[in-house]
């Protein structure tokens, strides 16, 4: 079914992944052969370019024909990992997409700084779409995730957080960037008000769903698979969803025992494992996707709302993907 | 004559000094109350509103009227203070206008993050002027500046850099952003590209010499007026002007003694007084200052090709200023 789903997309998507392969390259042009290696250290490295992928293929659903498409859907894959290389240096990561983390490899100052470079990259392909309302998501939303990335530092290892605080964390960190994407791309088809409302919420919801996936597989991935160790988010003093949604249902000794692994970070493989016993007593994984799915359900409904298109379909294969990945 | 000038340009842009802080404090509205609180640390600790200045002087010469000129000028400011809070927690700097740099206050990751706030605030306001030309140099300059501090890191403790490497790394780092906010403001007020031209060559030329002009205070000045010890830039590995002109013209073994202190970051007092010593044997600081006042020359030809105004006046001050200030 995975497997068959990921097909799908592929096949559907396959050329506008090269072009979009061949115009992350072309765009990033540092004069600093530095910044080029870093960047292409993490840009080149696997990355799904969902990003990219939303904003072209709802462009294209809501009518837009112009030719720079596949440039501008570039501008999301450089702010994604402007905020992946500076999240790993302030989560002090270890690993990201089987690699060592860029930090590790070309210092943390170094990494700081090609963040710096390819935000403002992404703003200046922005500026290129010439619409003054792609620009301003661009730049509010970028607040919003550093201040979404700060609302998780300061809540590192609080065994207090609740869901609701999960999920404005979700959104603000997540969601904002793959609704923006999809937004853009309704905004360059100059979409009616109650269109671009129905792009943005389904931006929104497949954001924040495929977030709690990514939680999810910090739990039950393979570490081959993932590119980094199970568990690296809890390692990390990160409270995501199953651990939270655990918290709650356990008794006093259970809860005792996994706010003691959450202000361990070198907590032992014996430790991991008698935490995800507990979490299988409950069926958190299961809730928490349920959870997700039922983000990806609102989804479904927003893009409905829409006159049908060719791209329909497959953003409702990306939509399902979002939750059914394995990595 | 400093205070003579000071006082000039004060009593003729109080007015503006007094609504850029109403409106840096008014338009700086995380939901994050910590990021207030880093931002406004560095916001407001005395910083001089040169760059909102030179914006603002430059679209009045110009003629421009708009009354959100203040606001967009904040943020050539905010830019400014991302780059400050950045570089300071890669240079991993101790001190800035008298009080401990923000990373040690409030740690370095926070500080990065806020950061990232500021860049994309001021990339926000940049889009509110409804002038792609000024989105797209405040992003083309963000990517520059991040180049220019990378060159700069990169050639940390090498004896071997040169004044032409020196100028490439004021000019990415520093110059560009006066540059910016000059130019911003002449295209507010939408001018012929020649007047463009001249106002772009003001604004990189006093860029230039203030960058030189505060090289050659971290050698000159009294720690107290500057806000940071004297030396910083070199225990910091930062080879300046004055440091390479010097080197240049030393003998073997003075040259052998100052390549000995710039690699060692906790050179002592003495060591210092005598690399001073050396600097005046060779009048090295008179050279950096006549090398600065000589772009500073630049700047006042490119103003005279402007129609004359009464923000002429002020402009020139300014650039005198610039070089004359002793912190």
């Amino acid at each position: 079914m995975k497997k068959k789903l990921k097909q799908l997309i592929l096949s559907a998507v396959a050329d506008d992944l090269e072009q979009i392969e061949i115009a992350l390259n072309h765009n990033l042009n540092p004069y600093l052969e530095l910044v080029q290696q870093i960047a292409g250290h993490i840009l080149f490295s696997g990355g799904k370019r969902l990003r990219p992928l939303l904003m072209i293929l709802c462009a294209r659903m809501c009518g837009y024909k112009g030719e720079k498409l596949i440039h501008f859907s570039t501008m999301f894959e450089y702010l994604h990992v402007a905020t992946l290389l500076h999240d790993d240096v302030i989560d002090q990561a270890d690993m990201r997409r089987g690699k060592k983390a860029a930090h590790h490899v070309f210092g943390a100052a170094e990494t700081v700084l090609t963040g710096d470079y390819l935000l403002a990259k992404s703003l200046a392909i922005a500026s290129e779409t010439q619409k003054i309302a792609i620009i301003q998501l661009a730049a509010k939303i970028t607040e919003e995730m550093a201040q979404g990335e700060l609302l998780q530092m300061m809540n590192q290892r609080n065994p207090e957080l609740t869901e609701q605080d999960y999920l404005s964390i979700v959104q603000s960190k997540t969601a904002v960037l793959m609704q923006a994407s999809c937004e853009s791309g309704a905004i360059l088809a100059d979409v009616s008000p109650n269109v671009l409302n129905s792009v943005s919420n389904f931006g929104k919801n497949i954001g924040i769903a495929f977030q709690m996936a990514d939680d999810v597989l910090d739990y039950t991935a393979e570490t081959k698979i993932l590119g980094k160790q199970i568990g690296a988010d809890l390692r990390e003093g990160k409270l995501t969803l199953p651990i939270i949604y655990t918290l709650n249902k356990a008794n006093s000794t259970e809860r005792a025992f996994i706010e003691k692994v959450i202000q361990d970070e070198h907590f032992s493989h014996t430790d991991f494992e008698k935490l995800i016993d507990i979490m299988t007593t409950y069926n958190s994984i299961s809730f928490c996707m349920a959870h997700a799915e039922s983000f990806i359900d609102k989804a479904r409904k927003a893009l409905k709302a829409i006159p049908e298109t060719p791209e329909h379909q497959i953003l409702y294969h990306i939509a399902d993907f979002v939750v059914a990945r394995d990595y």
